[in-house]
């Protein structure tokens, strides 16, 4: 469906879900922006008091929302850890979406919140990634992120709809889906796919006759 | 086995098993090739009517085969999703090996066949690959694999054997998987490797002996 | 508490854990390190008789420690199989950390044993690797490890602490557990970060209090 | 131009040009496909007597053709040499284009024939690369190539123009070419790019007017 | 001189310098930061008028500075090309550092002014790029830029002094460099390293001697 | 030649060589072996007195031969510099070869002696290689590298020959380069390469009258 819009890169690459008895995740961008870590900047102290972009974001991020982090694809360090994910999760986040690391990965897979990493990753952010903004459209496994946009996600991955397009898309997928269940059953009962799928007009109309009849 | 036939480089790399509940995957070769995709030649309509050679290849894999895919091993978008692959499964093939992606995973990952992929990846097949013709020789995962081979997996991964080696390697494989459950037993009694695996004349007559014992 | 001592770079990259059942691992490192396999030399009969370094260092890594393996980060082929990883435990070592690939991982994952390796992998090692000696510095998955660090590890991976500091940061490690174990549960009833993690004057003096009464 | 189109993979990536001197290359492409090798198969004798696709494919590229090579972007062995890149040129190719390796280029740079590889690479194709069929629709860095589409290349790089949109492209590269020398003119004059690049009205009319002026 | 102040990561990894015969590059850093490109957003149109954050810099970047482009060292398509080059050069541009591709290579290599990029790439930068924002802290080839860095470039390439270091490193680099000119010549007289490089306190004595000889 | 005697991996992956007015580089490889560097253990005073494996291997490698530097296909941060290459220059070696970094280039690449690295690299090596022994078997570019093997290098880049190989392959590829220039020109007079290269017995017999003729 977004191919058909002329989308051809949504889907978030090289992150996996860390717990998969978590709920489908749907929800509003939330973003939060590194860039390289420097020695002299990125020393332990920088956590403490208010004001460190990572802990302002946790802070922020609205229940419902998806808190989207561009690490720039390098998982060799975390960007976060259970105590994080924990005080997301209390505050209703819908999910988590990092192309970096995230530690405590024992931990953080038992929550019932969808989130995903690049990679299980114990070292410390400061070790490698320096949090710099919030809410300004980042990159996230190479798909551009709006704040705003709507942020998907199942056990195959995350896709990230554009925040103008969320009505239509969200019509049409469970128009396809439905039809894609049926089309299914066909073909457990041994249909050939040629004209079924993609559907033939002959094909379509057996499909419309089914769903008159189901109502 | 393989090696002492010279042949160092049988194991498709990259790929994973989906399906950990599958049976065991032998069948023959039946390949597919993937070029990049072309923006005016891959659009949706690509798939309607016959003649497209991912649907066909699909209707015409024979039963007991093993359908390979040749994806350059680019990953980042689907070779095939759910209905495709319960098509293939109902029409008896033994398995589906691909090193690029698949979609809808989650769905996949239920059925009783054994589907190895390089990636989750929701992405349209279009979006990156344009599937160009059937049983030739391909790559697959850095793999030589001619229609014809046999195709050969497990929750290891999947190896490729030439066709004319397959008898010879099918009965020393019976041999040495005995061979080597014996020289388990012995690990798991405490006996050193040194003399044990490789075996040694001595070990040698030791085992000839137990399983003259044991017929 | 590494990061505060200096180093940045502790943590194996590119490894996972095998057999989720087993124990955490500790155990001081025995080094054995691989080079690239040259046809001439490494041929099947390279095992045969004592004095292959790999069998060696199999038959004398001591009860109680890891054994890690330098194979360049190279995980196309393997750097053991089932037979030497059982053998292995049943000498009583803690564990096994490699960064090039293991064969038989679906019998290896089985054992109540902590089995870390970069990929599964079906190739002999004569393909790829050669192992050369043991008990000598080498790199593992980018981190340097000494024989007699001390290598821990645990479902998100391992982590290499040099052996004069190991006293030190296993007191710090404990202490740091206790209290983000009671951050943890603070965040469940709902505190916010800020001046919680890390802990202000204030937050400290609360964590003592609570120490002081759980005794 | 591609772009407006619609296409936005044409360039091939991870080659570069062998030899600075060459003339700007254009030709129709003349393809061929390799996979990998496998050491049954790709021995020394494989090159004797007729029928071999690479020697074939050499004897067979027509003049003013570009020999284009899918080498799976694997350039770590060669795909060709300083005899078979001559024999090339006196037959009159237009030029050569592999994702995978060319040996002998200390050689191949001195000839006036634009040759683009992937890498400097000594090692006989055999090790790596077993040529398979020819004039057959092929992957090249990442791009479509089929035969008969127009393959251009500069000391920049190679572009893959459709067959279909060959004359259209080729009046608007030259009208655009024209255009951007004349806005490279004004920049050298201190020029804002604002207005100018792209153009707005004011600057088209002025554009047109030199234009005239200039015939 | 930065390792001794404790940065191990101010190299710019992954870019080279187009223009050999260009001057030693330095100057304060004016950042420009690209996210992945969407295709709703990034078609032909976009540049048209003011407001496109990327012609916005180069009209913006103030002379003596380094435009530094942060591409997520993803060179596959250009992040500007020989018009855009020529126009900062016009406005007295230190020199040009992207960790993306550049279009024109063979036009830019012609220029007087240092220009940096991870690769020689022919795409529009609207394949791949959106830019995004201007004069916020980046990274770069894997490391942080900040405004008002100083950024300094020879052929070997790229490293960044944070703002306040600037002056320290620029006097010890000074001092640093005549003692290895210094300790270079008495290499080339036959010397060995031992005791002189790194300089014992008889060779330092040597050397100031020769210094007080000098003036 | 060597594919010929079984060896499929000798030549070093991904160095270059910065020289290009270097005579040919022949010489027995004198081995200096890297692990990663550890942050307690790698600091500047490190280089100080004598017993640091990187210095103590620049004085000990004896003339004529070549030091080969693994420093784990790593060339992010320097293996050396211009004064320890110049150092190894006035000692009298036959070149230089690391898969990791080189910094100092631009003097480097003045030096007449072949150096081959993998990138021109400004980070001292601390950052990243702690040097730990000398004169034992190591990988470098993917190839195992034995103190005593030829190693012979050129503009294209490095082949490592076995010790025991080495007189047979030196008069073999004598041979074979004399064969060569007689293809090469009967290339140049317009001969097919059926039947030239590889030679059939005609061809055979042609080439060993001409070359009687020419004593």
């Amino acid at each position: 469906m977004l191919f058909k819009r002329g989308l051809r890169n949504a889907f978030i690459q090289g992150v996996f879900l860390l717990n998969r008895a978590a709920p489908r995740m749907v929800g509003e961008a939330y973003t939060l922006r590194y860039i390289p870590a420097r020695e002299d900047v990125d020393q332990l102290g920088a956590f403490e008091g208010r004001g460190h972009p990572q802990r302002e974001a946790i802070e922020a991020c609205p229940p419902g929302h998806v808190l989207v982090m561009d690490a720039r694809r390098d998982a060799s360090a975390a960007t976060g850890g259970d105590i994080l994910m924990t005080r997301l999760m209390v505050r209703g986040a819908a999910g988590i979406v990092t192309d970096g690391g995230l530690r405590d990965t024992p931990t953080i897979e038992k929550l019932e919140l969808p989130v995903y990493c690049g990679s299980r990753s114990a070292p410390l952010n400061l070790v490698r990634h320096h949090a710099v903004d919030a809410q300004v459209p980042i990159g996230c496994g190479g798909v551009a992120v709006y704040p705003g946009d709507v942020v998907v996600g199942d056990a195959e991955g995350v896709v990230v709809i554009p925040a103008k397009m969320v009505d239509d898309v969200a019509k049409e997928a469970e128009t396809q889906t439905q039809f894609e269940d049926w089309v299914e059953m066909k073909v457990k009962e041994g249909r050939s796919i040629f004209g079924l799928y993609p559907p033939n007009a002959e094909t379509k109309a057996e499909y419309e006759a089914w769903r008159a009849k189901q109502r």
